[in-house]
């Protein structure tokens, strides 16, 4: 139930690595010989694109045998065996590394989402991802923000009004910004813009903004401005943004100004790698 | 000149951030306005891709006229301006997310492998990248080690042969693999094999292999082992491996064994973002 | 500025109209003759799809001089001239019959859109499209819809929340489908939710829900309907749909409940093709 | 055996629709619900498309069970069960509009053509489609013709010749139009050709026309026409066009002049929508 | 004008053959260096698919500056410049290969072809391909038939009815078979039948069939059978076919028979290579 | 385990060959009846290619029943059987050409390359391709001429250096050349170099070169540069080529001079097709 551009794009990857012509693979290893795989963490952390790794051993040879041992979102100790695979050791080898290539990242996102909820836990304020993510690669890596306890911000320019600086001074200012949205956007859709100040987030909330993204504030700053919003409508929503990080103290420090949403361009631009061995034993 | 498959990411990156159908900047900014852009980075480093980037914004609307101040590799400093582009308000702000996501990560790629190779100064030993890399992106993300000062590995599993443990022992040891290779791989194909005793070096020489993986062995350990391989044949290139990464200590220490080549995953799949921004003013 | 998928669907008619093959034009008409065509109206109504249509021109034989004399959105009186084309007569006659199928489908649903919206003239209630649609053609029908004056619904299933009986039954309720809706849909999406009864109604209020679809309902409940929803909060929404048509009085009795929006299938599916001749004269 | 072109089409529908993050069903249904649904016609009328459209719910989720009930090209009456499909109760909705969309306008296709079929039954002129079809769906629409039980003109313009007027203004007569096909045209094909009165006829029958499109001819001059034709030579075929449309009298009219065909381009660009729900059951 | 099938067909050829990181060339030519480059034959024949060819060197770099010397389809010498291009050193040599493979098929059955036309000068039976082409590469094939003075059979299976033995078994013999492919088949297509024996022969032409395919008799009984099939109905058309080869005497004695067209396999299956080379010299 | 490419390739070819709208077969052939299939060969010879000309009757319909009777790369008589199919006689029909296009063209390869491999039995010498393949199909001639006995050259421009005249040219000459390769190759990458005469081939020696080309020397030559080249470092490859062709007399005598390799455009290029048929008979 993946989507054809998903399954291109493991194609492509087993195509981009030479997964077909796998020199040595074939010259070294006999064509009817059959191998055990285990694959098995090094880190503890947030298990995520697990299934959709896995396809890359599907798409490679439908004779590969995979016994999958964890459930995707999965929080595990380093040392986990995460899946067990039985198949042609060619087969095996030659798909190992896109496989654990989409797996490392993927969990890495997942993991770092995760030790940023964590640190929020028992708050009410919620990680969101952001659109910087790897260029064709947006809907695996918000999944695994997902699975990491995060949610996700719109997914791309055509599903979601956020309103810029840019945007604001094109439209001549906040009022006529949101109001210009309004008229276009589906009726299913709010409105979100971009205050740098308290000054513009009155007009936002005059406007009738749905939701207020406060942009590079300080935490006093914020705090009130989250303070005057909810007091004036506590349905409308309020995010921080601007180069937060994942940094836990800074994390609890905006979260107790009370905005509903912490987005975080880090999730997916900066997570480092989990790192997933695939280890073989010989078939009888 | 740059191929279809290339094009089409771009394409499909800009298809997958809804570009096409951007509905805050539709309803926002006039269609007749035009603005200037000042791309600017937000760190020191080494910038790669950039070319590739601004493919972006000639994609999406040919009417932007692009001034690249900067020339790929090139290393910077903080607040440089890139890029100065000149085009439709609207054409600018949908395309921008796209350029940015790619030039961040590539830039973030070129910035640490140039920290590594810097730290090399002055040493025989040269920095490869692995096929630890983003799916589908692969070319540029190697491009992008270049730029920053390294070399490339293999592409991927049909332009070179690398033995590794489990070819070993499917092809039942060090000189029965390395006999196999010579047999089916190309004549312009050099020979590499993993090794992780000196036996198995001595071995490897033995069968004619050309180049040596020496895999996690501790410091003495792989000088003695380039010590060996280097007097016996000079021409036979030596490489370390193995969770060496990025660290400067570490690095020297590798270098200082005489190995040819440090080969770094970290390159590729742990990179931090390079932080770039797009600011803008409005056209008279 | 057309995203490649629109402009692969204009190749792909040119292919499967066998445009690059065309017998009858290569083997009757010389290859260096050139003539000029006028696209010409045989209806009044509203155009849609011309930049989009004239493409096939352009992708065909970029050496088309193409001349738009009406802008996409105009109401026009039959005999009206939309286009002057000069180019090689073998190409006009090869690309012309795909640029016309476009066109006709296009303005025919622009058209009948129009009609609807007028018929509402000087009334609240606007004209929404639904998913309807002609498979693959999505994006262009949407857009006549709105060069006809309607508005769009959401795009697709996943840029938007619209709970149907069926989600009713499968989540346990109307106020339980709301709450989950909520916690799950990203948070610039409002939820709207079918209802077919007043008590059905007033549970959806009480679960917050943002949007309220008044599904199969007569004149009496409808405006009973719309009543209390408006009196509870004047921001909730509402839609009437199911099976209502483009009959004139039947739309303005829907009107004149008060509800904000009328959803019709017909727009997209049942709209008459709108016939539009290309007429040649050979140039000197 | 549907080819790749087709196949894709459901694919890229699938995805135009957002089926692959349907939101709302995500939310509110759980992930192990499995559900019946009866798929169920509103009107009488022919059925087309029908193994077609299935593929919808086959390509999104291969557990689904499908039993069809009725043959593509029945008629069937108002209220007739079509299919009955078992599965998880997500992919049943998701896919649902996809496979619908496909179904009511192919079905909307073969029931208009039907309809005209059956007025000229008893008589020797049969009813043809023309290359006024929906882009992207020709391959679709002229099936949907056929089980309506109309004939397939030439599918595109490289698999059949049919001179027009302009291809006759270019080679400069009727004459020299139909000896120029003759020479380029493959040995298998006929040379059709458009004649608007009997001047142009008699030129056409010398010249060794071998089928000839009567084109916008009041009735007498038609039935003129073809007498002539068929007295001259009873093999060559003879063909009704030109805005004729789907009235039931100006069909018996045409066909009772003799004409071996009549074309209409109202079968597939003007069909109204076939309507057909599918209506769920929770399995137990 | 070429469509996107064969412009995809040069993309890929470059890919293939790896001309986007041409190793050999970015390293050794540095990237300003320009040079002309002559393309010249060494043997006499007919030129085919020159400016297909050509695309290849404007696909990868749009740069060179190309002057197309000699038209497609001529006929020259060995030693004759065929084209001479300008451009970047690089980019000459990388693209060089795809160009020449494609010029030196193509040319190779253009000049085989034209080898079996000329034997033939002076008599009416006519030189056909088959479907016995590369794949992927028919159009072009088929193209270059037509260039050497061939005329070309049906493109596919989809374009034109050609009965042969299999189809006459499972119809019930000749007669059924050529009635039911007439009911099927658009009114444009003839009905061509395989006979083996002077009796089918006289079956095909009772039930009426436009074209007979005389296959694998020997001479007398093929001029017997031409003489029956052209006294019954001059317009019906023979055709030799089955092993006939591309022997000079072979094909007179054949022709002699009086059929209208051969048919050879060879002239797209076993077409030797034209050989073609790209000199270059330095520019200033 | 083919990969997407190919598989593509397969589906372009049936699509190419109009096999899914075959009119000849739909119209005369049952849908229900059933045949088996003979693939028989009228050479001998060796078969390459047919393990993936099978796919095209699995990708075309999943009924038909495939037993493979020789294993790919065998050599076979005259007459032998080499497939028995049995399904559905329409899809054995229209899938028919593109499965025995693919298959005639390959086992052409595959027989020329073994002829020339087997006048050098004995010798050490060994046959190599070149990259004058068939745009597309590159990946499958290579595999025929490793099928028939021959062993690959590089793929492509990316996997491989070999440096020619034009190449030298534009370094400065035969050390520079070498050297600037060197520099830029990965390091499992050898450099081969073209050489014309002694002199050059002794400055690639001291250059450092892994293998040498000698480009069009006559014999005496060439066994005169082997031997230096041989004395100097017997690790260093020497091939022979520049239109030396198939011809028995010569290829033993180029051997003689102790080349390590022939490489031989002919292979791909021109070798003639290799004829096989497919035989039915009506199942029961």
């Amino acid at each position: 139930m993946y989507n054809k551009l998903l399954v291109d794009l493991i194609q492509r990857a087993l195509e981009e690595d030479g997964a077909y012509a796998d020199i040595t693979t074939i010259s070294t290893v006999p064509e009817e010989q059959w191998s055990a795989g285990h694959m098995i963490t090094r880190h503890a952390g947030v298990i995520a694109g697990l299934n959709f790794a896995l396809e890359a051993f599907r798409v490679f040879d439908e004779r590969i045998h995979i016994e999958q041992l964890i459930k995707d979102g999965s929080y595990v100790q380093a040392g986990t065996e995460l899946v067990y695979l039985k198949g042609p050791s060619r087969s095996l080898l030659s798909a190992e590394r896109v496989a654990l290539n989409f797996l490392g990242r993927l969990s890495g996102i997942a993991t770092l989402t995760n030790q940023c909820v964590r640190v929020l836990e028992g708050k009410q304020t919620r990680i969101l991802d952001t659109r910087k993510t790897t260029p064709g690669l947006r809907e695996l890596e918000k999944m695994a923000v997902r699975l990491g306890g995060g949610q996700n911000h719109r997914f791309g320019l055509s599903d979601g009004v956020l309103i810029k600086d840019n945007h604001i001074k094109a439209a001549g200012g906040v009022a006529q910004a949101v109001t210009a949205a309004r008229q276009v956007a589906p009726h299913l859709m709010k409105i979100e813009i971009e205050c740098e100040t308290l000054a513009e987030v009155q007009v936002a909330l005059d406007a009738g903004a749905d939701a207020i993204l406060l942009d590079n504030m300080d935490i006093p700053a914020m705090s009130h401005a989250v303070e005057v919003i909810h007091q004036r409508d506590p349905k409308v929503l309020t995010e921080a943004s601007g180069n937060i990080g994942t940094n836990a103290e800074k994390l609890v420090a905006v979260a107790e100004t009370g905005v509903n949403f912490i987005s975080l361009g880090a999730l997916t631009h900066s997570a480092p790698n989990f790192d997933i061995s695939l280890e073989f034993t010989r078939e009888a």
